[in-house]
């Protein structure tokens, strides 16, 4: 076969003439800004749009709680953006850094291994925020985020994979932690959250003879005084509490997480909450790629003017979470809400549509209409515009009314309505979608005390320890003894592996400890295949066996 | 804190006195044995009732190629098992092993590393066929399966994925490559799967403007004279074969699949087809479980009596595509098809109930109704009891109809019903699920000639070599020079991803060659926290720069 060694080096949309708009992110603020300008656009040749995400469809972030309890199906709340924006240049791609200077963004590879430069002359940042969880210790081992229909999915099967075990389980302890699921932050996405998986789980457990549904245990950590204290009034925050808790949520007040094992939820006074089902949807962080920007900012997000141009710039445009709008007030800044977003992008895209054609530009105008959150099985909180306060049904059907009338295109409406209508004749899916079997090689954070595993279980990892100390256990008649202390750099757990045995021995956290997980196959496939990794791993193996000074296997983890 | 080291040893569900039945599998054969053995239960206490299944569904196989197109939803072709047999206990687990002496099932560990032991006094097994390419090279690392809920809906995410990219793709060559679709095999699965693609992508391409529709370009292999051959009459095969045709689907007679590589699909022609997306439906094996159990077998099947109980055992059962039982009429062997497995399975519960109550045992005596495939859009084929054969829309009608009766449970009726009302109005569903960001370590399959990166190529991956070898090409100038041959057990790749370089040379397959592929992230992981594997990788980086002939960089790959 002939084939050319050397192909070209980068791929781009480079094109005479043209303006050219790109938007970053497909979030409110971007499919907004961009359907904004398809409307705007007088012929075909006025300007070209481009709009860059990781993701091929928008979120309706409203309705994305409503995944979790199945009253609306997977990809009801998610709208592909082709049918949304028929006129725009979609790339679907990550983006790996932005030129300033050179005007032009670099995405990452496809099918190709090349990367993808995209020039602009007008440039509207959309990124939104992250959940990141990179700030606290174990949270990004074992914390599940709840941000994109991924994660919404992941936690839809996370909840019908415990209660299956659960259903199962005769060991009290483990049965109690499978059925206890913690959610982290008191604010409107964590509150909708709980109300949701509440109710998902109450109603799966009717079905599963194995569950009583007084061992369920749902519980929402918040660091304020009451939930929502941030979002609402006092009443409405109390009136908001009562609710849940009289569903069954424990809402833990004053509390903060401090960090996550793969068995707990430890808070910051030290109680442990013995749990496999950790959310958090805090802490919310920048854009890495926002952070990397040399743009004024504040609070990590970037500062623009009252036309939301960035400061100091010529062409580049902030909308969203990522920016930070001055309210036309003076006072304040415009909170990180879908209503604020749509309305900058509508105003960015006019305003960079009254650039290209040199006539005034507008400010930025607009107080917000008030306040809305879901508390799940027809209930929800409301405060509106004018000091309008509602709670309960009523304001549970204004809240659906709202946003079902702001779905974003027939297709949508049309399956969401369905779906409610159903959702009161028929009950919760149950299917579990695995997708993904392996996970390559992960990371696993532990606290003081904790075992990473215990003599007798079944071996099916390998760990090398990132840092921290553990010490090896061995119970034999029911004494306990310390074989060995194992030290940052060092690995165990390999001879279960290669041996296939059981786990002879405990390993327990000395300290705080975290971990680079190997797992079984990924293990067997270096071992087999590379002689430097085995003999490093025989040479240690042999070591642990000879030096040994008890019976021949005792040293083997 | 203090945890006990020793947990008890397995989990188990021995309880005395009452008869186990225990049911492997959750296909039709296993699910309709278990709903059968609940009806014909007298008293909750009579026997208890186990099924196992890895999956927490079961999959509604004729409809599955329909998840594709997306004319029905991706839930709504799979039912809960825990909705279908209330009065079962399920066990959501992987079989490990059976142990037929001690009447008992080893399954695998769920969120406690212990075993699960099942102990039975009647067996029921209902495993039906796995895919398996092991048999084939680089057909397990290339080619995508289409058996289960996860086949479909990571086949679905695939085909939007290349169709994505193909709209931005400017090298012609490429994008040919990822408009071209190979499905190998002209059974019923192979011929749905091809006509439910074919209508998704040619539906989906008139909405994305990059892609002309005359640049599509479906390829059905079989290895027969004619697709369905095997089937349906000459008439009805010929019928089918100009209705796929007529919609786009060239169809390859007498062509087999030998190999599969990254981008292309092999003949045994020696043909190569560019393509990145290959799809098998065969070949369909034994159950490796049933493969390792020491009953009677032919063609990799259990013999069973005439009462569907396994020749030369008591207490064991066997039912669906893991059985052979012989025909009625003393010819041949009842097909591997629904309306089979759920009959054997009626017989086979009412039997165990039989043989519980030392009743009489009743013999399997179904010849089959028919035989039916879709064709996608509109049109079908079918072939009834009696000889009546139908084909185009009639045949369709009686086609959905058919299964829709069959479909289990009220609210599957109800979805899917709605799903193909809603298919007549709003076009087909976009969204790409992407649920797993990283595979972990994989292998993939080169053939001679073949390319496993180009020079300027990004670097995302190190390569350890199974066997096989491989040049080191580079162009300078124009001209190809070859640096050095590769062999098994050296690896490739590792300059580039160390010092995020490009890569500077190709690399080129001399023979067939599989290599082990460890990714970036997982690759910088061990590097940087096992000082054993970074050393062996220094030294190789070490010693190919100074042994370079040509200049200090020219061995970096």
């Amino acid at each position: 076969m002939n084939v050319p060694l050397v192909r070209s080096d980068v791929e781009s949309n480079a094109r005479p003439g043209r303006p050219r708009v790109a938007i970053l992110g497909g979030g409110f603020g971007g499919v907004y800004a961009a359907m904004r300008l398809e409307q705007l656009r007088r012929r075909r040749d006025e300007f070209d749009i481009t709009l860059v995400n990781s993701e091929n469809y928008f979120v309706f972030q409203p309705m994305l709680p409503e995944v979790i309890s199945g009253s609306i199906g997977i990809l009801d709340t998610v709208s592909p953006l082709r049918r949304l924006l028929p006129r725009t240049q979609l790339l679907i791609r990550e983006i790996e850094s932005i030129d300033l200077k050179n005007r032009s963004v670099m995405l990452s590879q496809g099918f190709r291994p090349r990367p993808y430069v995209l020039k602009y002359d007008h440039l509207v940042l959309a990124l939104g925020t992250v959940t990141d969880f990179r700030t606290m210790p174990g949270l990004h081992e074992h914390a599940l985020p709840f941000k994109n229909l991924a994660d919404a999915v992941q936690l839809r099967n996370h909840l019908i994979h415990v209660l299956e075990e659960a259903a199962i389980e005769t060991d009290t302890e483990l049965k109690r932690q499978l059925l206890t699921f913690v959610i982290a932050g008191g604010g409107f996405s964590g509150v909708e959250v709980a109300a949701e998986l509440n109710d998902f789980v109450r109603r799966v457990a009717r079905e599963i003879p194995g569950i009583d549904r007084s061992e369920i245990h749902v519980v929402l950590l918040h660091s304020g005084a009451m939930i929502l204290d941030r979002e609402l009034t006092k009443k409405l925050s109390a009136y908001a509490n009562k609710i849940l808790q009289r569903r069954g949520v424990e809402i833990r007040l004053h509390s903060r997480l401090r960090t996550a094992t793969p068995d707990s939820a430890v808070l910051e006074s030290g109680e442990r909450i013995m749990t496999k089902t950790l959310i958090s949807t805090v802490p919310s962080l920048p854009n890495p790629i926002i952070e990397s920007l040399p743009l004024p900012k504040e609070k990590g997000k970037v500062r623009t003017s009252e036309y939301l141009s960035v400061v100091d710039t010529d062409g580049i445009w902030a909308i969203g979470d990522c920016a930070l709008v001055i309210n036309p007030s003076g006072e304040g800044f415009a909170p990180p809400t879908a209503q604020h977003a749509i309305r900058q992008a509508n105003i960015a895209a006019n305003n960079i549509v009254a650039t290209l054609r040199s006539h005034k530009k507008e400010s930025y105008g607009f107080e917000g209409l008030g306040k809305m959150g879901s508390l799940g099985y027809r209930s929800a909180v409301a405060e509106l515009f004018g000091g309008i306060k509602l709670s309960g049904l009523f304001a549970w059907i204004l809240w659906r009314s709202i946003y079902w009338w702001k779905l974003p295109g027939l297709d949508r409406k049309l399956k969401v309505g369905l779906a409610w209508a159903l959702d009161l004749l028929i009950p919760p899916e149950l299917v579990q979608l695995k997708l993904a079997s392996s996970q390559g090689i992960s990371q696993s954070h532990f606290e003081p005390g904790e075992p990473v595993f215990r003599q007798g279980d079944l071996g099916d990892s390998l760990y090398i320890i990132l840092n921290g100390e553990a010490d090896v256990v061995r119970e034999e008649n029911g004494t306990e003894r310390i074989l060995a202390r194992l030290r940052g750099g060092q690995f165990f757990g390999e001879m279960a592996l290669m041996n296939q045995k059981t786990r002879n021995a405990t390993v327990r956290c000395a300290t705080a400890m975290d971990v680079l997980v190997l797992r079984k196959g990924d293990f067997r496939a270096l071992v087999s295949n590379l002689p430097d990794f085995r003999a490093s791993f025989e040479n240690v193996v042999k070591a642990r066996t000879e030096h040994a000074p008890l019976s021949e296997k005792s040293r083997e983890i």
